[in-house]
This record gives structure tokens, sequence and C-alpha cells, in this order.
């Protein structure tokens, strides 16, 4: 009898307890391997570290380690269902940063949705961490919560549901501007949602020189003055909309360049993606039914169409960015991930697709190219190295060459690799 | 070239980059276990979680993880060395529960000392692990911690300064009394200290029917009245010191049947032992100097010996207990860690001393005696049962065969069964 993927995951979990343990890095095979790993030896590192506070990235785990922080109030397509029911998600993301870019990350679910609490709590967590990867946390409370940690904490501080989509996205979107001969500058763009991904999302594409660029969410498009936007809404009406188009989605689309769909299945018709300009680009990114599906979009004249999923041609998958990132942070030991890094991640991952194999059904590489996680580490150290912000300061291609040692032979990289 | 102890151990934990990993538990060798492990297969136990929250004990690592926590202010000898310098001895006690117990243990230091702040983070923390063990805080601190975590949370919670110590203190006293013929009732018990240990041992003393106790800090034996005393000692003064003796140690001494030494090195005279009953029992446990030694203390007409040393007979060392203890409270997810199951601790390490080998110079079982952690395990799980915390029943020879299960051809408790 077979299962169907849901009853299988569900087995498997349940077999497994889980998906992660805690394994030693050192044989203990007699006394002496125990008075090195415990007393008395273990009092001299301890010295070392309190004379030399630094020291605590040589002599422990702490420079690979990397905290993955959720309060699961918004898990997947799943919504608010608690830190306890978030676990089995932040374990697989810790087999990806495993896998793919051999950063120990451990699940951190916090029971609580109070951001001073979680802000509190990570702060107090920073002496064990070298990061701070943040995930599945609902907007506003997310911004904030990432704002405060990057303001106080001297470790990275990444919310990937927004830049690891926001870097992906650029990625991609840099390669489909190739594909339809179009400049950045130039663009009319139309984002449509408003949560932590699309405010991201926007923000990365402002940085890379877009200038006319809408988001629309359920009340339509975003402008100054518009009654009722919470502050981060308002900031982002302020550096967007340069027409101040009011309306829906549909007067957002007419004319744009690039649709990016950050929202709910089935939002973007036909008509729509006719309104826009020749050459569109449309990434409807709502997972796992898209604002609109791929044969439809191109049939309504698209040029080049993205999605989430993995059974389309172009998917955007995070999983392409935050391996990389933490990779390349921590082996620069990066005080931050700034615009800079993330810039510098999207350009390497968007590289990867050479010339002579770019075209409409092939924009970004797969999700596990195994090229992938060495090339965002290494131009995101190179960036934080430019930026001000690495402690350490490392060959970029060292940086490579450790990640792929690192992930070399493991699961499904080594697979991708053929 | 040989080097020392101490450039070995710090060499070894430089080369390491520390002494823990993260491991996955499931090969990632295609796309399929992908959507095992991560989306779309994971949303399942995510939503089964959701809806039975108990759940989480099935389908994630929570079941078998303990939070190593520490503040860094009490660690080794070598005191208030803060959370970083802390790691190393936080990951050696997690290499232990591994290798010992089969448990996964994560060390969790954190960047304060406030009371407030450590209880409020290890709350947040408690979706996210099965257990907490509190691990080198200094007193009084750690009093006021333990407290309010054991009220506040419904996962375990263990000190093991506190109480790994007095369980396994216990479990030598139980087979030295036998050794000298003495029942615990009649007996005249002298502890000299009032941290952390010392205050565990006595409350663990009276439960098993002590009576007659007295304890000593720096200003002398601790009565009711004495001016200056803090609420925890206020409280133990109360409890014990019931002929009101006033003075030093050197008077708590006199006839005293069992000195318990939790001080400073060389505190004790041979004067202060010959002026003990016949048939004295001298714990020496300041380490790595106890407050008299061994020799000295057998020369001036102590029965029995014990110290914390490894090149004594007799040695009291926490990892008798705090392994075993947490895997016999996970298997039955036990909510608290209480006296009862303490007490059975101690009897479980007792009785692995056969009444045949039971002499002077064998009180207790050798640190890595892979017999312990089974046998500790099964009679905690049994004490929880009984006592009313154990939220599954198990059969506790299925906890001990569980933790031979997960321990065997482990390191040194490998090479110890022979």
């Amino acid at each position: 009898m077979t299962l169907n993927l849901n009853e299988e995951a569900a087995e498997m979990h349940r077999r497994l307890h889980g998906k992660i343990t805690v394994c030693t890095k050192m044989p203990l095979d007699d006394e002496h391997d125990l008075s090195l790993a415990y007393t008395p030896g273990v009092a001299e590192p301890c010295r070392r570290i309190h004379e030399h506070r630094e020291l605590v990235y040589e002599y422990t785990a702490r420079g690979n380690l990397v905290a993955i922080v959720s309060d699961g109030t918004a898990v997947l397509g799943l919504g608010d269902i608690g830190p306890e029911a978030a676990l089995p998600v932040m374990e697989g993301k810790a087999v990806l940063f495993k896998q793919l870019a051999g950063v120990d990350a451990f699940p951190i679910c916090v029971g609580s949705k109070d951001v001073d609490k979680i802000v509190q709590t990570v702060k107090m967590l920073e002496p064990t961490f070298g990061g701070v990867n943040l995930e599945d946390i609902a907007a506003p409370a997310c911004f904030e919560i990432e704002r405060r940690l990057k303001q106080e904490l001297s470790i990275p501080v990444f919310h990937d549901d927004q830049h690891g989509t926001a870097v992906v996205t650029a990625a991609g979107l840099l390669n489909a501007l190739q594909v339809v001969g179009k400049e950045v500058a130039a663009l009319r763009v139309v984002i449509s949602g408003c949560g932590a991904a699309a405010m991201a999302v926007a923000d990365l594409l402002l940085q890379l020189g877009v200038r006319d660029l809408v988001l629309c969410d359920s009340k339509g498009t975003v402008y100054s003055g518009r009654p009722g936007l919470n502050p981060y809404k308002e900031e982002m009406a302020r550096r967007t909309n340069p027409r101040s188009i009011r309306g829906g989605l549909g007067e957002a689309m007419q004319g744009a360049d690039v649709f990016i769909g950050l929202s709910r299945p089935g939002l973007v018709t036909a008509e729509m993606v006719e309104s826009m300009a020749p050459g569109a680009v449309v990434f409807a990114l709502a997972n796992p039914v898209p604002e609109i599906m791929p044969e439809e979009a191109k049939a309504a004249g698209a040029a080049v169409v993205a999605t989430g999923r993995s059974d389309f041609p172009n998917q955007i998958n995070n999983v392409l960015a935050f391996p990389g990132i933490f990779r390349g942070a921590l082996d620069v030991r990066a005080t931050d991930i700034n615009g800079a890094m993330k810039v510098a991640a999207a350009r390497a991952i968007a590289s990867l697709v050479s010339p002579a194999e770019l075209n409409a059904g092939y924009i970004i590489p797969k999700p596990f190219d195994p090229r992938v996680a060495p090339a965002v580490a290494a131009a995101v150290a190179e960036a934080a190295m430019e930026t001000g912000v690495a402690r350490l300061l490392v060959d970029p291609a060292e940086v490579a060459r450790h990640t792929r040692e690192l992930t070399a032979g493991r699961g499904v990289a080594a697979l991708r690799a053929s």
C-alpha cells in the first residue's frame, strides 16, 4: 500500500522523532579524551575566551551556529499555528542549512508573539549563536523584531521570508530583463501584496535602481496619504508610486513591465496581463497556487513567467539564497547582512545562468544546483568586507572553497551536480 | 613535543571549533526526500501538532532535547567568566549527555545575570525543549531561577550543580553507612559550605530521613536567628541544627558521624576528623583540592573517605546522575524532576555496588560504569510514574533497555563495560 505524501511525511517524522540531532565532533574513547572535552582540560579554552572574548569563535561551535527563530505566527500557508507546530518547518530549515552550506542551524521556537519578549529572548541568546535567521513571523511584527535585533545585536540577523525571497526574486528579475532586453532604471514594476516578502522585494528592487514601483494590497495601490496605512506601508508609500496611481491591481498593471505577485491565488486575470507593456515579466509567486497560472499568463502575452513551484520552469525558491548568505556572513564573521550583501547574493545567483543558457524558460538556477551556495557565499563575504561589516578578511575564493568542502557529497546538492 | 593537558585541550577545541554539531537524522538524496522533510510534506506534521499539541513529542526532536542553560557566573572553579567563556563547558556537558544517555542537549548561554531575564528567556524556549538543565549559575540566583522555572514550566527543570551533586553524594553516603553500620535516622551530619550544592545536599539528606544536620558557612554554623542570613539559609536554619550548635566548623564536627565538604581546600584539620564519632565518614568534595586529603583523613580515623577526584577511590561525580535522570524523565515525558525521583536516582546508583563488592574503598560505581545510566533512568521513570508527574506510562525495564540501546558502543561508556 502506498501512502500519499502527507501520510508519508507524517510517518517519517514520527518514526525519526524529528529531523535533527545534536552530534559530538570528537571521539570520547578514553579518560584522556574526557579530560580534554570536560574537566579539567576544558578550563583552558574557557580561560582564554574569558581573556579575549572573540576567541569564542575559535574554541566553540558558535561561529557556525545559526538560530532559526520563529513564533509560529505565519508558518507556510498554515498561518498562526503556534511555536510547537512550527518546529517541523524549522527542523526542515536546519536540514537545508546543513546540507546546502554546512551551517549548524538550530530551531528556536518561542512561546510568545509579543515583540518585546521575542526581541529580549533573541538578545539573551546572542552569546550562543553566530547568526539569527528569523522565520515565519507574521507582518508587521517581523519588521520591528528584525529592525530592533539588527540594531542591538552584533551578529547578523536575517528574516528569510523577507530577504531570502527578495534576493531570489531580484536574481530572477535581473535575468528576465536580459531576456526581454529592458533596463532596470526604466522599468515599471507592480508588486501585489504588502506582507513581509512583498515589502522586502520592493526595498531590494529600489536598491537595485528601480524607480517606478507600485505596491498593491487588498485595498488597492499604496500611495502617500492613503488613510489607514501602517507605518511600514506609509514609509513605502513615500518611496514608491511616483505617478500616484490610485485604484486596484488592474489600474496598477496597465502598461507595467513587471508584475511580482506575493499575495493570493488567482488574483491576476488574463486581461490584466494583456494590459501590460510588451515583453511583460510575470512572477506569480503565491504558493502553492500562483496569482495566475503560467500557461494563462503566457497566452495573455507574458514574455517571461516565474512561480514558486518546482513543477514549472523558473522556480523562485529561497533555498537558493539563505544557505550561501549565512555561509558567507559566518565565514567573514560579519556583524550584519546588509543591502550590499543581499544585492551581491542576487547578482551571484543570476550570474550562474550563462548568457548562452539564458532564455525565457531558464532565468534562474535550479534550487539544488551545487554551484549556488559557494557562489553566493563568496559574493556575500566580499560585499561584507567591502562594506566594512566583516570582522575577518578572507579571500572570497577561499569562502567558496570552504562551502564546497562543507557540502561535498551531501544529499541533494551532490545529486544535482550531475 | 608533547603539550601539557591545557595546551592540548585548547588545541583540540580550536582545531574542531568546539565539540558539538547539528546533524540531520534523515537522508536527503532526492526531491522526494525534500518534499517529506520540507514543503509541501512538512505541513502535515505541522497541522497534526497544531490540532494536538502533545504530538510535538512524536513528530519533532523536542522530546529528546535538553537545554543546558547557563549565565556563566559560576563556571568550574573559574567563577563569573561570562556566557561566551562558559560555552566550552556546556558543549562538554552536551557531549556527556549524548554519550552516556543518548540525550540531545544544546548549550544556551544567556547574555544577562538578571534573574527575571533568565527566567523569562527559558520560559520563552519551553516550546522547543523537552527539559532544562541549569548549569554553573551562582547562588543565590540559581535558587530563585530554578524555583520559578519549576513552578512556571511544564517540562522538567534540574539544576545539576545542586541536585546532581546531591544525588551522587546521597548515593555514596547510603553505601558508606552500610560500611560503617549506621542508620540514617540516628546520624549526625555536618555540611561545610552553603552554596548551591551544599543546600541541595542538605535538602536531599533531610528527605532521606537525616534528622541531625548542621550547615556551616564561612561565618560558622547556620542556626535560626543568626543575623544576616539570606532567605535560603534562613529556611535551612529552620529545618536543621536541632541542637542549635553555635561556633565554627570545629564545634560542629565534634561527635559527628558524617562530614560533607562542598566548600574550600584545606578547611578541615586532622584534629577535626579526630573529634568525630567512631566510624566517621568524610566526603571532602572541594575540587580539585579537597577540604582534607584522603590519606590525612584516614590517618585521623575516618572509616570511609570520598572526594570529587578521579585519582582517589570513591569519586563523587555528577556524571553518575544527570544523564540517566534526564533519560528517565524524558522517556516518561515527566513534567518535573521531583524529590522522589532524586531519591530513586540515588538509591539506583548505590544499588549498583553489590554487598559482596562494597567496602570502604568502593562505595560508588565508577563514573563511566555503563550500568549506571540505564539503572538511574529506569528508577527515575518509575518514581515519576509513582508520583504522578509522568505523562506517559512506560515499563521501567523498557526505559533501561532504551537507554542501553541509545548508548551502545558509545565512547567511554563502552570501554568501561570491560
